[in-house]
């Protein structure tokens, strides 16, 4: 079902399959989100009636909120002991997030006379998209809203796709309340998006979009970027292990199969110095295969896996940065001695007792990271998206006659005389 | 030339057509840009040697790379003073940017036994693009360079367009070899963003690219956005005064005229609570216009202009808050008891002294700066852009003995058994 690969013995294309992942193609979808924004923007009650009012006699716009009566149904309607789980999850991710948090306001003494500095503040108005279609993933809500509540984003709007009789599904309803959002919309694709980014169906306008969300709700999130922000593209889950022989072969295959029951598109792979971890764990992988709940996928999923045998450990960390993996699982002996030498990551898993799942909801740190290789450029979401920062500064006039003649000089050899002036104009006063 | 209004007495409508200003329109260039991206990609060789070996027999990519003897060269063209006025904006850009770095690395004890934390990396190149075309702007070389080098970014790529038989400005090699720049590549337009993009013609694959550029630039960074990272599309220049009756008339006209001097397209505004100053600035920038060396610039530039009386200052700050502009300088008595009550601006000029021209070039803070009301949601280029940041977790079995109920309820929830098997497996073990 997989097999064990020797990393020397592997040929370029073999190492150039495993290191490149699926990318979405935005472009077939973009045509037809552009179509829908247009007709959003040119009457946006003929829009939504046609898409949520679905013939209903005196649908209004008033419908797709979620009201206070619905939103306490939801939490009794959750499964028993799924609040106090999101609860409890909450708790971490609050506390990592609130460690994130850096000074607010700082200055500092540039030259005599000249202080500079800069201020943190947050974000006026957020949405975020929780999907709620086929798969329910009440995590995203807590992973998304989390770090904007925390950021201090007065207005957090969340947003979902409703299923049948405008119902939003209760765990998202009651997810997105624990979280931190003020306002719910029963609203999704790229009606959802452009209602945000618009201000039109009885939503706000914001000034950023973040979430999960099918390849139209990324395409959306595309064709407004810039009116608005947006969060960095995301593509299919995936995983990168790195073990020696103190690692347990169960472990890592469990680690390896529930990467790849995220979806048929998840990528996994283990890299290690040790043959007989490697055969055991490509054993204990096929032979749990038949009798996991979501075997097909995990099946389709092992396209894109592979276990890596390398002649010394430090091959693997290589190998990983050559990947830029989003999870990159350390299960060597002193896994914090080798954090140092990870350079491209989203979320780094240290040690036995830190399997990616744990991360995925509770560990703290959040699961939205970067996938496909985009870890060399982009980071995970943190309280860093939901924060401006504005820079500012003061001088004295002996600052800024000390100033002068740079000023001045770069000025002129830019062509901008009134630049020059307006700095030299003021000199010229007592 | 410009007139005096009092907001109070303002339509509607003219108070929008103040806060719209100009936004690039990528769609034109769009398809010309996809084209030139895939002629690079299909033949890098026959792509470059049209556009840049014209007709030269012989041409290869080294052609493209600045040599020693030309950075030699270049620096002993630089007409005098430059290269040390670039050295003494560059201590103070250097000291400003080396202060926004914040703690490298963290971690916390999120609960018993469970440490997360995350650490700050520099991104491993970088390319940056400086205009050398009609304009020539040295400074932008130090703006968009200096934040890289500070954070620690290994290779610093920087590429401008050349001019006649393949030379590049002087002045801007001068500058990008100060600022940090460790190759400079002679190429300009979609060609230079394709080549860094994909690694071609010679240049490394990049893992973002920055710096100003046409509309061909900034359309062919948002081709390549997803492969790479890019900034923030960036537009006409803009400045936003708030002045009081302490403010020195002349000092806030040249402040208009600079801001206005930059293109036809620039945007100034002026909002006062005191009729006198208005009255004052309004005929001395009517008097100076004739006199400019950019007059006409100035003179088109003033349909973008207004100068708006207001009953009372609070609401100069208010009508500033709604325009969220690129540059921000406010002119009252103690200026900074203000700078709390400023919410969306790029960057803030507090007092007499500190004219917007003082911050486009030597300051310090960067005069890379969210425009077109884009403060709302982005910052100025700063350090962040070059830095990534990994998260990490390690636990102990207890702590995960503690987490796992709640992984095993949300995973269970969201129909991820394996992921709930992979955390309960690893307890069963003694």
């Amino acid at each position: 079902m997989i097999a064990v690969e020797r990393l020397g013995d592997m040929t370029s294309e073999r190492l150039s399959a495993i290191l490149a992942r699926s990318t979405a193609d935005l472009g077939p979808t973009m045509e037809r989100v552009r179509a829908i924004l247009e007709a959003l923007k040119k009457d946006p009650a003929a829009e939504l009636g046609r898409e949520y009012g679905r013939g209903r006699s005196g649908f209004s716009f008033a419908d797709l909120k979620v009201s206070p009566q619905e939103m306490d149904e939801a939490e009794r309607l959750c499964p028993s002991g799924l609040v106090e789980a999101l609860a409890a999850a909450k708790r971490n991710i609050e506390s990592f997030h609130l460690a994130q948090l850096e000074r607010p306001m700082w200055m500092s003494e540039i030259s005599p006379g000249l202080m500079a500095g800069r201020m943190t503040t947050p974000l006026d108005i957020v949405g975020v998209y929780i999907p709620g279609g086929r798969a329910s993933y009440p995590s995203s809500a807590l992973m998304n809203i989390i770090p904007a509540a925390v950021a201090g984003v007065r207005r957090v709007i969340a947003v979902t796709p409703p299923g049948e009789n405008l119902k939003a599904r209760p765990e998202i309803l009651a997810a997105c309340r624990l979280a931190g959002a003020q306002e719910i919309y029963k609203l999704g694709g790229a009606w959802a998006v452009g209602c945000l980014a618009y201000g039109l169906g009885g939503l706000p306008k914001v000034d950023k979009i973040v979430g999960p969300g099918s390849s139209f709700v990324m395409a959306a999130k595309m064709a407004v970027f810039g009116l608005v922000d947006i969060d960095s593209p995301a593509g299919p889950s995936e995983g990168f292990v790195i073990a020696d022989k103190s690692a347990v072969p169960e472990f890592v295959a469990w680690d390896l199969i529930s990467q790849l029951e995220h979806d048929p598109q998840a990528s996994a792979v283990l890299a290690t110095d040790d043959p007989a971890l490697a055969e055991k764990v490509a054993a204990i992988v096929s032979n749990e295969l038949p009798k996991l709940d979501r075997a097909e996928i995990v099946q389709e999923a092992l396209n894109n896996a592979a276990i890596v045998l390398v002649d010394e450990i430090g091959e693997a960390f290589e190998l990983a940065d050559q990947y830029a993996p989003e999870h990159l699982e350390i299960v060597v002996e002193d896994p914090m001695s080798w954090l140092g030498r990870v350079r491209h990551a989203g979320s780094v898993f240290l040690g036995p007792w830190a399997p990616i799942p744990a991360g995925d909801y509770a560990t703290g740190p959040n699961h939205v990271l970067p996938t496909g290789g985009a870890a060399r450029a982009f980071s995970g979401l943190s309280t860093d998206a939901f924060l401006r920062k504005t820079t500012f500064q003061q001088l004295s006039r002996e600052a800024l006659q000390a100033l002068a003649p740079t000023v001045s000089a770069l000025a002129r050899a830019e062509g901008l005389a009134a630049h020059a002036k307006c700095v030299e104009i003021r000199l010229r006063q007592k």
